[in-house]
Order: C-alpha cells, then structure tokens, then sequence
C-alpha cells in the first residue's frame, strides 16, 4: 500500500521574552512518522520506537494517533492508516515533542490524501492534539513544527481560528538546545506562575516582543540579544531547572546572543550567529551539566525555516 | 544675529498595545520654535505665545529653556540665546507638548552650532527635560518628536542610553486625533495604574506589540488593525475621558484601523488607512463630543516620518 514517511521538527515556544506566543523549529531533534494507506477505515498504530514504552498505543489516546482520526473525520474519508512512530526526541521536555508527532503524522496523511487540507486547517486539528496532550489548545509548538520557521501566535483563543504571522529568519541563526535529563511537567510549570505581573515588568516584556520582531526584520543579530530577555516567566521557572543560570551563564559566557528555558523546560536553548559559536555555547552548556553529574543531549542547529519533511514515499 | 525657526511634532506615545514603549509622530500640530544667537551666554525666553500664560518664561524652569541650558553646557559655548516659543498644540493634552517645544529648541539651536550634538545626544537632552516637565525621563514622546516616524522605545532606564528602534512606516498610514476640552493629568493618569497586570492579559498585549510590528514591517493594515488593542492600561484610563468608548465606536465605525488614548489622554487617537477615512473618523468623533457639549479640536495627518523641520533661517 501507499505510504508516506515524514520528519516534523521539534520547536522552542516562548523564546525567552514571548511567553505563549513564540515558537521556532530546529532541524534537531525531531519526529519521524511512516503513514500508510489501508482499504479498512480506522486507525492503527503499530509501532512506537523510542517512547521508552510511555506512550499510549491506543489511536484516540496518542496525540498523533488522534490528529490521524480527526484529519481522516474531517475529509470524510472512506480510507484509513496504520502509522509508525519514530520519537527521536527526549519526551516532556519542553521541545514540542507531542506536536512533532502530530505534525508528522498530520503532514504525511495530506500527503497520502492529494493535500485536500490547508496548512491553516492541519493547523486547526494539530491543536486539537495539543489540547489531548497537554490539556490546552495552544499553538506555540504545533505552529512553529507546520510553518517552519520563526512564528507569532498572536492571537489563539479556542474555537477561533489562531492569528499566526510567520516571521523572517536571519540567514546565520543558529540554536543550541540542552535537554538536562531532568523531567519538568507542562503542568506543574504553568502552576508555578503567579497569575500577576508587575506593571513595570509586563512593559518590559512588551519591549522586548517587539524588538525581538524588528531585531528579525531588520537581520540585527545584536538588537535580537538584547531582546532576548525574559523579565516575567524565567525567574519563576527557573528553580525547577538545576544550574539552569550556570548554563545560562555559560551561554553568554561564550557569546551567544541570549538564553533561556525550551517551553516549560527543562531543555533550554541559546541562539548564536555562526555554527562554531552555537558549538562552542553547547560544549560549554553540556560541562556545566556534567560537572554536576546531570546527564545530558545538546543538539546545534540552524532555524528550521522548512517545517515538516517528507523522507520518503513508497506504492 | 543669526536664527533658526524649527516646527517640531506632536507625537502619540503608547499607540494602544504598547504602553511606555512606541510613540510616533504627526505633521499636526505641533510646536514652532524660533532660536536666535547672541554674544552674551545665558538662556532668554523672550516670547511665548499659544500657552494661555500657563508655561513658565524663566529659562531654567520652562522644558524648552532647559534643553537650550543644558545644550549650551554640553558644548561648552561661549554665547547664548534668544528663544521664541509658538505653542500651537494644547497643553496636557496627551500629546507631547513639552516633548515638541523641547525638541523645536535642540533642533534649532543644534543647527545654530553646525549640528555638534548627534540626535542620539539630543536624546539624551531632550530626556532630562521631560524629567522636569513631568518627573520621569520618558523617551516615547521626545524620541519620534525628534526621530520622526514610528519608534520604538526598548529600554529607557535612567543613566544610561535608552536603546531605540526606528520602525518603518506604511505609506497610507494617516492619524486622527480629536483633543476634547478635557485636561487629564499625567500623574493622575499614572496614579491610577494598578501596579500589577493579570497575566493573561500581559500575554495578549505582548502578543500584540510584537504583531504591530510586524505589521508595520510587513506593510499589512489588517494586522496592524488587529493589533492596536490595548487590554492592559486602556480599560483603566478610560474612564478619564468622557465618551470614551463611544468615540472610540464612533472611530471603529467608520473604518479605522484602531483607535485608543494618546499618551495619558485626554486625546484619542485613531489610525486609518486613508486620508478619506482619517477624514471621516474625524468628524465622526467629533460629532460625538459635539452631542455631548464637549469642545473638541480633531487634526488629520500622514504620519511624519521627517521629526523636526527647519522653516526659516536669518542672517
């Protein structure tokens, strides 16, 4: 039978300043999804690698497995898929790793279905699949994973279609991501945020979202680290990350334009203006973890401005 | 001697979403300020018209008469000057009155000295006179005052540089505003600020920041319009401003983009996409405050993305 194979990207959401309302891609780590075509309706997962066996096999339980469902409900399809799931990320750990999935699966069933959906609408149920994920319908992973790219979600109320604005990406940003193997809860870490903040620390917030957007359209790397600077969300989520402001230091300490937590964590990610910078950043990140005896993945990536990719296709 | 005449711009600070943080400027109104050299050093205020005898005419105590001071000492001349101070703009109106007559006075007395200072030094300047005209060194009038156009202000903490974006203006970006015949105090204005802003409403404006400028980037009116809401400080000063909400329907109604409190108030502001529109909004705000017996002048313009303009020079 027919099948398409895809590999959708892991996203960094918030970007240190914009707390559930940015989101980037990588092109590592990430998720890889076989999808194939069967005459019965229904579908299947048959296999789930990588997952250390925590994830559900059930279709309606697995977030892709569910984006599969919804999509397959939605073209009215008389068709349905058996999907393999490659997780070639750490899970909960604050790299999109749920969206990646969705987003793969999403990608390779259009693909299967001659693309009778949009990306808005792909967009639509991978949100859906947040929402059994995480117990919220937020954008700021599976927008970042569709699109590619640098994304704003400016607005992502339910039951509304999200207001996305892709964003330019300066030609030599790269991204270095730590994941500490240290398990930080979405839930928890949204529990942990004071429902308040202060006035003067809000404006400085705002500042800096929009200068991060000019630092992108105007390609001023110095202006994007100077607006790399979470006032409001990373001092509160810092504690839940060990070392975290020794690996933050450590960034900046060789050079990188900023740093801060991955989502909720605990990955945390630096960007850089060259490769050997962003090495060097991950290197320096990775001691300090191994120093403490905390093991540890670093990842060196450009921005990932192409999302979902399709590897393969057989029948 | 030798003079020259500057006009200087009224400036919207805030710009909805973006409190303490944007500000751009207007062809009108504005201030005119006329600056003459003599051989005696010292600052004279000699003329002050448009003010109702409100503004003080001692040079030390008067915004603009402190910007010459304080220029006068910063390139160590050895003459003085004679100002001339047209007011064509209310006073404490949300509008940058200060801001503009300061600036009017740099602009010229730097062109009376073969432009010594940059405008990054006149900045500087122009900041320490809105500390004596309103107590805090705030750069979102003073900055598109003297950088023209649309600005943002991404940090501005005292004693050190304030670190500024200059955005790109649409085209057809035109700006009403109507002044109704109401003072608001700044301080007051401020005082009622709660000090602290509900999260989720701090993620909607700084969703919104960042989108405005985007949109101002990407050249897109519609994602500009969907940005100009300010969740955060505009419920709060509304009630400042009689009919607020009505003229603000009134703006919306008519096809503005986004429509808000200039500065502090009393002003309002609303953006369109037209100078027929901008037109139109105009009168139809107006007509609300004429309903109501409130005096109330409106001013149609492009935004300036010019600042500070010479107009005459003498001998």
């Amino acid at each position: 039978m027919k099948s398409v194979t895809v590999f959708a990207p892991a996203t960094v959401a918030n970007v240190a300043c914009g707390f559930d309302v940015f989101g980037f891609a990588v092109h590592e780590p990430g998720d890889v999804a076989k999808v194939t075509l069967h005459h019965q309706p229904g579908v299947e997962i048959t296999t789930i690698t990588g997952d250390g066996g925590l994830l559900p096999k059930s279709a309606a339980k697995n977030t892709a497995g569910f984006a599969a469902i919804r999509y397959l409900e939605t073209i009215q399809a008389n068709f349905g898929v058996d999907i393999e799931l490659h997780k070639k990320m750490p899970l909960s750990s604050g790299l999109g790793s749920s969206a990646a999935s969705a987003v793969a699966v999403l990608f390779a069933i259009n693909a299967l279905f001659d693309n009778q959906l949009t990306k808005a609408e792909l967009l639509g149920i991978a949100m859906q699949s947040e929402k059994l994920a995480c117990g919220a319908a937020h954008a700021d992973n599976v927008a970042p994973a569709l699109f590619g790219g640098f994304v704003l979600i400016r607005d992502s109320a339910e039951n509304r279609a999200p207001d996305i604005v892709e964003l330019p990406v300066p030609e030599n940003l790269y991204c270095t991501i730590i994941h500490p193997k240290v398990e930080v809860r979405t839930a928890d870490a949204r529990n942990i945020l004071s429902p308040n903040v202060p006035l003067k620390d809000a404006v400085r917030q705002w500042a800096n979202t929009a200068a991060l957007v000019a630092g992108l359209y105007r390609n001023d790397l110095a202006l994007i680290g100077r607006a790399l600077q979470d006032v409001v969300i990373e001092p509160q989520r810092a504690g839940l990350i060990p070392h975290f402001y020794e690996m933050k230091q450590a960034a900046l300490d060789n050079s990188a334009l900023g740093c801060s937590i991955s989502g909720s964590g605990s990955s945390v990610f630096a960007l850089s203006s060259s490769q050997a910078t962003a090495a060097q950043v991950a290197r320096a990140m990775s001691a300090v973890m191994n120093t403490h005896g905390i093991g540890n993945q670093v990842y060196v990536s450009l921005i990932n401005t192409k999302g979902p990719e399709i590897i393969a296709r057989e029948g």
